[in-house]
């Protein structure tokens, strides 16, 4: 042990007083992996803990300045009270347990969806692993769904993966495009502020982040001139390989243009990146005269100078949307234009995990074929959805004027996804040493019971400051959550003024 | 582009006949990541995919020497006809649906169940995200199932990690240990023969591959003196911080004896290695005089000086055992002895990806919490359970027994897990270019359409030839399996003599 010690240039271990040599740790925060603790991911971060063990201790009986912990940190819909889609779990129930196909209270579109899902299982059993790429007739499903979405641009079921969640698929897909080292090494575009799996792939991967910021004037738009600065500047450090856009935007909610989304393409054809675009938010639209375009449509529409060469992957997911089924772990990706080889290497690389969970398959396969008209369950299933997204809508109204009417803060619409991202001006007194927004985002989940994700876990430009807040609260809640929020930061300025 | 092709050293694109420059794809085989490219996983390589192939033709009419292909490559009971435990299905089926919990054909037990792993889901929704970490109650019980099975030995469930299958956890836990370059570069021992998620997880993640053989002559035991060899050379070339082993093996089907794992863990503590034990077979015991001795109870047993010190990893798994539930992807670790700023690298680590699907959580803690005496599932629960492992053990049995009836196969006995991993004699004629015993195995699959694994894909002595056969296949299916194995075996020695 001395000696394996000394190989790795770590300081010799002291004898104890019995004169045992203790043993040094194999693994400690010197000799881990360095790649993982560059990762962050303020999502799930230190205000998160705090809130965590302040649920605790409310549990305990003990006394705070509020009876209730509001999680408002993450896209948790079903935690923030949302109701299941009746049809999705009927499935599901049917898929579990197959005796339940004699049941006769469950009605028969769901038990013949639940049929033909088990067709599809070896052994007709969910038990059973599928195909690394996914279970055959799901991703037919997915693309006749993804055909039926874009006015009838043709997809390839084999150009579909099935994945553990939309954030599997984009590490796998990052995975693939990092190369090189120093100057050479694969450097990636994000925009700024970014969902933060991003930055944390990356930084696992060793991967170079590029930042280009969303102009927050212009409601969180993308300006092609920042992509070029961003770009430009960076290849003088790094090989820019791949650019990523979230649309509707995470955590900045606003809807690209379908005129965006082509300058988009043209920059990333002239340019030679590989594009990734998360749409995992493709329902998730609320705002009058937004649209959700995908990026696979656009770029057909473009014609085959562009159909034919832009190399793109995107994103979906069941954990959003209407459904907000994140417990399933369920997603999708669709590749366009991989090359071949690549494409094998990827299939492979996939069949090491062996397969994505088969619920989450299950579920997936039910959100791209819900209930069709004529089916005895589609008018539930139509009402249960549109009550769901016009309740978000509401909320995302609800959130944007609230908040807009305290002094210090500004915020643009929620046109889309379920988050609002206002600016906060926090006084120079608030500068305590740790970032100002982390400072004034524990102080808020101390004092009021609220849990946000401060604004620099998911970048913003230097001196500005924000929070990530999201919509999902039932209507009553959100409201006294929206003024507790008012009510604290009028304080907060005050105080530090 | 043709300037960002150039600055990657690529060949400048060429004109096309309309003048129009073809744009380069940004990702190819020779500017992905290398590491992906050295990936290897002969347990869905290319036997499956042209076995798959196969059953596609056969669907389509096409004549074939065969009715129908027999896939014995890989672990999945239900695939195989095994049937889930009626519990534990109806469990899920509660949880999926809750108002089945309103159905009288449901057994008592299995609701309150269903109702305790429902309180602990945010908004009781299987459709929540729970901690990264997995849901508090379940890592309770399988706390409190691990001190049943180890006969009092403390656990914590602060210790224990859910993950989406055991292979995630594997992978999470060597991506911790990886670092350095050149000879500090991390090296992990792993058996030869391995199961092949280990040396495709060191190839992903660039890690050294130390092999130690296990003793094919003495019923694939374990020698000191071989980890000691294999370690003393890995030294000069790389700095080995891990040993994996697989008890009960795969592919290999050893138990390993309460005094080898003793000595394991004497020589882990000798050499400031890190343990990591894959425990996934820990029911699929059937030799006489063979037993489960987990490596935490032994590490516990032998005292503090090895109890206090001994970095260890244990993992587990819904997908063996007795209820084969692979595509529900459910899995935990526990992780003794870790450095606390560590494990809070680990827990970061794990909270980027969410969290392990909830489904697979709630098995998980089936599992662990099954019908106990006195409940109402109770006899069912029992008599489906040793239904199926004492099947299991027939069949480990009827495999060894007919294998060796062969002139030119020798078979180890089976005493667990669920694979024969026979030694074959291969004729030198055979030998044609590819790896002999993949030539062997691809014959085997065109003439009789069974699905093997060749020996190569897991690693073995060089000059030795293996396949490995999962005991899956219902008894009957089993012997008519067994005797075309048997009858292809002579046809093809006898070919190439």
């Amino acid at each position: 042990v001395v000696l394996s010690a000394t190989r790795r240039g770590l300081p010799k271990p002291k004898m104890s007083e019995n004169g045992v040599v203790p043993r040094a740790k194999v693994l400690t925060i010197d000799t881990m992996n360095p790649t993982v603790k560059n990762v962050e991911y303020a999502v799930r971060g230190p205000i998160v803990a705090r809130a965590v063990e302040l649920e605790k201790e409310l549990s305990e009986g003990m006394k705070k300045p509020f009876a209730e912990v509001i999680k408002a940190n993450i896209g948790d819909a079903h935690a923030m009270g949302q109701q299941p889609i009746t049809f999705f779990r009927q499935v599901l129930a049917l898929c579990s347990y197959p005796e339940l196909l004699n049941d006769s209270t469950f009605p028969e579109d769901a038990k013949s969806r639940a049929r033909r899902i088990l067709q599809s299982c070896g052994g007709n059993s969910m038990g059973s692993y599928s195909a690394s790429q996914g279970i055959d007739s799901v991703r037919q499903d997915v693309a006749r769904y993804i055909e039926r979405r874009d006015g009838g641009v043709p997809c390839d079921p084999d150009d579909i993966y099935l994945t553990t969640g939309a954030s599997d698929g984009i590490m796998t897909m990052l995975k693939l495009l990092v190369c090189g080292e120093g100057v050479t090494r694969t450097g990636v575009m994000i925009s700024i502020p970014q969902y933060p799996l991003y930055s944390a792939a990356l930084a696992e991967l060793g991967a170079v982040q590029i930042n280009y910021y969303l102009n927050e004037e212009k409601c969180w738009s993308l300006d092609i001139s920042e992509l070029q600065r961003a770009l430009d500047e960076a290849r003088h450090h790094c090989n820019p390989r791949a650019l990523c856009i979230i649309n509707p935007g995470n955590p900045t909610g606003q809807v690209q243009s379908r005129e965006c989304i082509e300058d988009v393409i043209r920059f990333a054809a002239k340019e030679g990146l590989f594009l990734m675009a998360d749409e995992v938010y493709q329902d998730n639209v609320y705002a009058d005269g937004c649209q959700f375009h995908s990026f696979k449509k656009v770029l057909f529409e473009m014609g085959p100078e562009y159909s034919d060469t832009v190399e793109l992957a995107s994103f979906h997911s069941t954990s959003k949307c209407y459904m907000g089924e994140c417990g399933f772990r369920g997603g999708y990706m669709e590749i366009i234009n991989m090359d071949d080889e690549v494409k094998a290497q990827l299939t492979k690389l996939v069949s090491v995990r062996l397969c994505p969970p088969v619920p989450g398959q299950a579920l997936m396969d039910l959100v791209v074929n819900p209930p069709q008209p004529g089916e005895p369950s589609y008018d539930n299933f139509i009402k249960e959805r549109t009550a769901t997204l016009s309740a978000l809508a509401e909320k995302a109204k609800l959130t944007e004027q609230i908040l807009n009417t305290v002094h210090g803060i500004s915020c643009n619409p929620v046109q889309g996804a379920m988050y609002s991202f206002p600016r906060i001006i926090i006084p120079e007194k608030a500068d305590k040493g740790q970032q100002p927004d982390m400072f004034y985002c524990m102080k808020m989940l101390e004092e009021t019971g609220i849990c946000l994700v401060p604004g620099s876990g998911f970048g913003q430009k230097d001196g500005t400051y924000h929070f990530r807040m999201t919509i999902l609260p039932p209507r009553d809640k959100l409201q006294i959550l929206l003024n507790k929020v008012k009510e604290f930061h009028q304080k907060f300025t005050k105080h530090y003024s």
